[in-house]
């Protein structure tokens, strides 16, 4: 078969190789049909990702159909279509026990980490009962793609634990495609005020059409004077930071309210400065997560339900055949005013 | 009246002034029993506290009998045995219909910070029918001055903020008198371990008298790696920085189980390392507080029913015409091994 293969740092190349086979009981092979590239590929590719050893096969995101399931796979058959979660989860160790499958003993963040992952025709999927989701009927897979990973993730690590409810006040620092999964699922939860921070125009236009209530152009402005104004002096109930660099992380705090939440979605490569000589009486809250995918079964229902449609952040298109110049173009986001592309086998 | 007050950097002195009168019809004029002296006082006499001017009569906490109250306080009155919160709450503004009386627009600390405090004869308490609780009968003085400040500020800022439960594995950095109010709290729900963490042995010695189920000296042991051990490798499920210095806090990060949540109750004078590169992904909580005085009426109640008995904070005692000796004592803590200093008018 065709996979996409991370061969050294700066470098990933299409190759052939042999279609994946069951290995235990609990295993299920899929026929992959539609996939993309998420920003954390492109950190693989930077070589910021330990864990992850040249050689391997990307990918974490996908929709297929199932070719062949092991012997314990009881929720699922050859020829049901299905999504493929990020997150790889036994379901039955301590920290599955507590809904935490981001941090599941045996599984996680695997797939296209420390096991061949989903940018290929097949991908051996563990513990299938509970690392694989049914499609819904009547869900274009464009959409459904989109639940693998990036929605749960805003979901989860920026609406959730940011805590949005009704009436918050809530900017989001950085409108890229993370970005806007949270602005598209804060909705969810009727905030008063979205603020989008970005440096990027076209990202901040889109971030407008999405829904924002407001946004600020971080280099034209200064964003601390300019959400203080907005917020009567306070800052906002909810900061989302959707970059995951110290500076973005450190203006999240400067806009923070007291009794706030600063929720992280970024994927941070290095440490940050906490403000604690300001904000240790301040009563804020930090949280940072892996997404558990614990959303997953909403969101595809709210799909289905037509409440969301998360395919408006698909904005380019290619065959797996083109995979390769699908990275050059997410790669260069700005240049492409590209958010994520889709990748049709 | 004799008040005790602040004077420049590093002065504090014993000095006469006029008895407060009321200003307004909500305050009240409480006739001092007892006070005792906390930590944020000494960081006013190192001259960290901005808003605490030179001349500025110190204290917040104590406990009293009323001498005189204005026309609009409807809860108290002339005799009135009372405990002082350390935080004045008007009841009626944004935060405080939120249950966060801390950030009240119009009180919040204040006590012996921007209008004068309890370490003298008499003192005014403004919003007097929120800012002050009614002594239960049968409540000793001792016990119930520590409900001022320090027990309820290990109680919300400790263990409410960092959500310990049945079963949590607990550690506590920092086994001063904060610490320690921290772990007197922490049993009433039960944790299955809580390891105290200090480089003072007496402290660790009362902590283990007051219930720890192991002690870390960190000046002779690495307590990452011993805490890690106890642990099964994993960190604690909370970890409470009762320091407030870079080194704590960010030692607090290294023994954090994924999941876990670090609660902040040191007061902090500079910023500190994040080490979100290592945390982003461990889906962690980080909060900090000022106590809002919330738990006040339930720690009266524990207090009555002899569930705690927080007067055993109390190690030396002085009369008010000492106290320049009690802030002495209280400022060499170590040498004295002394806790809690009580004064008594």
């Amino acid at each position: 078969m065709k996979a996409l293969v991370y061969k050294s740092t700066a470098k990933v190349e299409l190759q052939e190789r042999p279609i994946p086979q069951l290995q235990v009981p609990t295993d299920a092979i899929v026929r992959l049909t539609k996939t993309t590239i998420c920003g954390t590929d492109l950190h693989i590719c930077k070589g910021d990702v330990a864990t992850c050893e040249p050689g391997r096969i990307l990918g974490h995101e996908g929709v297929g159909i199932i070719e062949e399931v092991g012997t314990s796979v009881t929720r699922f058959g050859k020829g049901d279509h299905v999504l493929i979660s990020c997150i790889t989860s036994c379901s039955s160790c301590s920290y599955c026990r507590r809904g935490m499958y981001s941090h599941c003993e045996t599984g996680g963040w695997i797939l296209g980490n420390t096991i061949d992952g989903t940018q290929a025709e097949f991908v051996r999927i563990p513990n299938a009962n509970s690392s694989l989701f049914a499609a819904p009927s009547g869900v274009d897979e464009e959409s459904l793609v989109m639940l693998s990973d990036i929605l749960p993730t805003g979901m989860e690590c920026g609406v959730l634990s940011g805590k949005i409810q009704p009436g918050s006040t809530v900017a989001i620092v950085g409108s890229g495609p993370i970005g806007l999964a949270v602005l598209i699922t804060a909705q969810l939860y009727s905030p008063s005020k979205i603020i989008m921070v970005d440096t990027d125009l076209n990202r901040l236009k889109v971030a407008s059409e999405f829904g924002a209530s407001a946004t600020v152009d971080s280099a034209a402005v200064d964003p601390i004077m300019t959400i203080r104004n907005v917020t009567g002096g306070k800052g906002c109930d909810v900061v989302i930071e959707a970059v995951g660099i110290p500076a973005t992380f450190e203006l999240c705090q400067r806009i923070l309210a007291p009794g706030g939440v600063l929720a992280n979605v970024g994927v941070h490569g290095t440490k940050a400065d906490l403000f604690l000589d300001d904000l240790w009486s301040k009563n804020i809250t930090i949280t940072t997560r892996l997404v558990d995918t614990v959303s997953t079964p909403l969101l595809l229902d709210l799909v289905q339900s037509k409440k969301l449609e998360p395919r408006q952040l698909i904005t380019h298109r290619f065959k797996f055949s083109e995979i390769e110049e699908a990275y050059k173009t997410f790669e260069a986001a700005a240049k492409h005013s590209a958010l994520k592309v889709l990748i049709e086998m």
